[in-house]
């Protein structure tokens, strides 16, 4: 870090679902001196929904542009109440977005929902990361690359997916020809927000992140950028004409985007010429702000969770069946990303709580910290019970959204702490059937570096992952990794660190606690895990016999069903 | 009927696992005139368990005697009140009991139970029905017939029961010597009580009913009776010398066990002398109360069903496999007797209700009803769920007691009225499972006539089982089958019948409402009953590959850890 008698600090800003919040970060120590959240104030918690459609989910860019304004401008103004802060001491501002959301916009940048013929109009707005509208062309996408053996799906699992960049934008083309022929480009918030604090908005000059371009968009240097105008254009030749305008090479999040611009910086009180770094989304800035490295697993658990790897670029990786990205310096420059996930994790234990949980453990107290309390006092196996944890689908290892919730084991005893311990127990199973995939291929995962409400607040939980996935549970030391990360890579791209991993060193830790295995409980659910991928090759995959189809053929069945209604 | 001014009566006594009913009913048109339900005082609701041993189930043969008294006097003196009665008028008594419910008795036919000596050990009491605590002599009986190929399997479905009479003798034989010893014979509940009240208590000359040995004791003319002195000598060979005591063909229950004696007349309120029917079990007599003849199945719905059906002896039956009983006279004098059941039907809905329902369902009102009213208002396959319903088993076809519940198709917003609605829907799948494999086997089921409280509460599950078995569900018009059918071969026993069929003709019948299925929710149910099948087959049978044992599997490894405990 650079010497002198002043403190540096630095600001990550972290556009979440439903909120964006900014942290201003002493850069000797990762201290969090101040911060502020924004919550969206449009459609529903931020989101714009579609009562007709449960798959579309849009955002206001505008949300976004006033919540860059007040989050930053309330967070530096909390830090001036503390010793030792001056905005002039801010050397460099970071940006983490959630994704694939891209934005169409105008020739200048503009989202095009700013202009008043596409206010209103939801197909002109942000496409959040859960809009699942394109999932035939997803379909589509993946069909077409097989079959033409294009290398574009090697690196995302070998499935592209409903909620990447180019199954959006072709469900644009083909629902809403009349946005789609009105913008100029389409950009992901992660590029965005740099790009239009730091004034840097030619769709056509723009600085992307490798990261959303990386896991999102079939982006690979090997092949030349984005995906071929061939390949586009058998799609749909006016994706082509799209691609034209995506030159120039793809970025870490380590290299500046820009510097702030003087109107931006009046707004948010601090001096203009601040150098901003490229963006890049939250998991990975996430894993950032957890002190990611080589052989540590960092887990992002919230509703659903994230989990990243990296490995040094010198090592040959090769394609990790259904890990959905493996993106060379998409977390750490010079390093490999790789990022892979469950669909969902604490929705699952919402789900119970909210629809099956009985009133004996809902009528006082939180029903989650009751459940729990009960359920820590049984031993692995002592229920009989077993689940799958698909009732989100299944993201890694299967891609396959088309997977639903089991729950098996069950007598006339079986109690409902009993039924939470299975579903958290299925979480574990799934976490660790993705640590052996990585490990299959090669990458080792030593440790696991946990980041979120549910590893702060559950001991139970955490306790089950360390038993189930036989390894050493640790805590991020942040609760706000996501912008801890951002305010890194600001820290980085701003010149005060010479590299990431430097500034991890100092800025980043995990708390003391640590969650080991226990050798007894390990050897049981060692035998569960067996049974668990018994019964996920059965359900989940095509070697699944007469059974394989089972869940596809329940979710076909209700679908027409719905449809007659 | 026999011609007269007067009208004529006879008495059921129904011996339920928690009380014991007594019936007055008028031969004419089988009309209820009086009733008076008996609580059995002792144990658990009449049950005695051991807190160390959650398979015991006994039953004081004390509570039954003082129960024909109380039930069969209070019934009597109700029905004085009733115009047109008398006592001078009842022309049979018919009794029916829960089975295997085996007793083990001195030399003069009087339960071990009532001599100070054996007073409180629970190896001298009735072995209720449920106990369980024989299922390793269950499985050595089941092997021992299969290795020495003796026929003695065929007509209980291939798999002897840890619930039936051999087992718990042989059971009592291993574990409780000093009363195995003390004991002279072992006599079922449902030919104590007739022998009891007629004085025909030398256990050598017993008049033992068909039912009871030809269903639960592997009694056949065929091959002589009971099982061979050989073949339970292999056993153990003391179960040889108790066989030397066990002569006698074993007849229906239209045969009379002998008349009323002075003693327990007085204490009833009833002339001495009045016939008195050989005994049967609740659901066979219940089959009869509720009209059984050729093609219809009865279905007693309660915590467990029992599907009773029967077939000319003209017709050729062959082994049924799973169906665990198929007996000549068991139910209806000439005509084969055939037995199945679902382990669990009310009870599974009473655990969801009691273990998972949400307070929603519960705060105000019978969330049965709070639930169905939601359910019903779904389609047939809206919801995605499919459940197997093995909560406590699965009786027929698979006769596997080791087999446990399953819920599958679970998402982010399943709902608790959706999985009710599961619930009750594998149920109907099971009830269909055993109409397809009566039918795969010869015998047609035209129509079914439901009993039980369940069956006249709810219409909206005889819907859904009229749409699932794609059959007319009939109600029956009493709701005390047993005790009306129990009445009913006391009439035919005492001559006021010449055949039970006559009596039934005139004494039993239906509801006028008809649950008819509808053709397009029939259609739905018939692909969903395929899924059904596909998972009952991988989960219950040895056909299933990998997850055949999945069930099996996780008891094992529940066993062992509270083993360890």
């Amino acid at each position: 870090m650079a010497k002198g008698p002043d403190r540096k600090f630095a600001i990550g800003v972290d556009y979440g679902t439903n909120s964006v919040r900014a942290l201003v970060v002493d850069l000797r120590d990762g201290a969090e001196i101040a911060t502020h959240v924004y919550n969206y104030p449009s459609g529903t918690a931020g989101i714009l929904l579609d009562p007709k459609d449960p798959n579309l989910a849009r955002q206001s860019p505008a949300d976004y542009i006033r919540g860059f304004h007040e989050s930053v401008s309330r967070a530096v103004k909390a830090a001036r109440r503390v010793r030792g802060f001056d905005p002039a001491a801010v050397c460099g501002i970071g940006v983490d977005t959630t994704g694939s959301t891209p934005i169409p916009v105008d020739r200048g940048g503009i989202p095009l929902s700013m202009h008043k013929e596409f206010h209103r109009d939801l197909a002109a707005q942000a496409w959040l990361w859960k809009d699942h509208t394109g999932h035939a062309e997803a379909a589509e996408i993946t069909e077409k690359a097989r079959k033409t053996r294009a290398p574009y799906l090697g690196k995302c699992g070998g499935t592209y997916s409903s909620e990447w960049y180019w199954s959006k934008v072709l469900h644009c083309r083909r629902t809403s020809p009349k946005v789609f022929d009105a913008a100029w480009a389409w950009i992901e918030c992660a590029d965005f927000i740099p790009a239009y604090i730091t004034g840097n908005l030619d769709p056509e000059r723009l600085l992307r992140g490798i990261c959303a371009a990386g896991h999102k968009a079939m982006y690979a240097d090997a092949w030349g950028g984005f995906p071929s105008r061939k390949f586009l254009a058998s799609l749909d030749p006016k994706l082509a004409v799209l691609r034209l305008r995506m030159q120039g090479k793809a970025v870490p999040a380590d290299r500046k985007a820009g510097e702030l611009t003087a109107e931006v910086a009046r707004t948010v009180g601090l001096p203009a010429g601040i150098p901003v770094a490229v963006g890049a989304f939250d998991a990975h800035m996430g894993a950032v702000g957890a002190g990611i490295r080589p052989g540590t697993l960092v887990k992002i658990i919230g509703t659903s969770t994230c989990d990243m790897l990296v490995a040094p670029l010198a090592k040959r990786l090769p394609d990790i069946p259904g890990v959905c990205g493996i993106v060379p310096g998409s977390i750490v420059p010079d390093m490999w990303g790789l990022e892979a996930g469950q669909s969902a994790v604490g929705d699952i234990f919402n789900w119970f709580v909210t629809h099956m949980g009985p009133a004996a453990y809902s009528a006082k107290g939180d029903p989650h910290v009751n459940l729990s309390r009960e359920a820590a006092r049984l031993l692995p196996g002592e229920s009989g019970l077993l689940a799958l944890d698909w009732n989100n689908g299944n993201r890694t290892i299967l891609v396959d959204p088309l997977l639903t919730g089991l729950l098996a084991g069950q007598t006339l005893h079986t109690s409902a702490p009993e039924v939470y311990r299975a579903l958290v127990e299925a979480t574990a199973f799934g976490a660790l059937t993705i640590i052996l995939r990585f490990e299959e291929y090669g990458v080792a995962v030593q440790e696991v570096v946990n980041c979120g409400g549910i590893a702060q607040k559950s001991p139970f939980l955490m306790q089950i992952y360390a038993d189930v996935c036989n390894r050493p549970m640790r805590i991020s030391r942040s609760s706000q990794t996501c912008a801890l990360g951002a305010a890194i890579f600001g820290a980085v791209a701003g010149g005060a660190y010479r590299s990431t991993e430097a500034a991890q060193a100092r800025m980043t830790g995990v708390s003391s606690t640590v969650y080991r295995p226990d050798r007894a409980r390990a050897k049981v659910y060692a035998r569960l895990y067996g049974l668990y991928r018994r019964l996920h090759d059965a359900f989940g995959t095509a070697e699944g016999g007469p059974i394989g189809s089972v869940m596809k053929d329940l979710i076909a069945i209700r679908d027409r069903v719905r449809g007659g209604r």
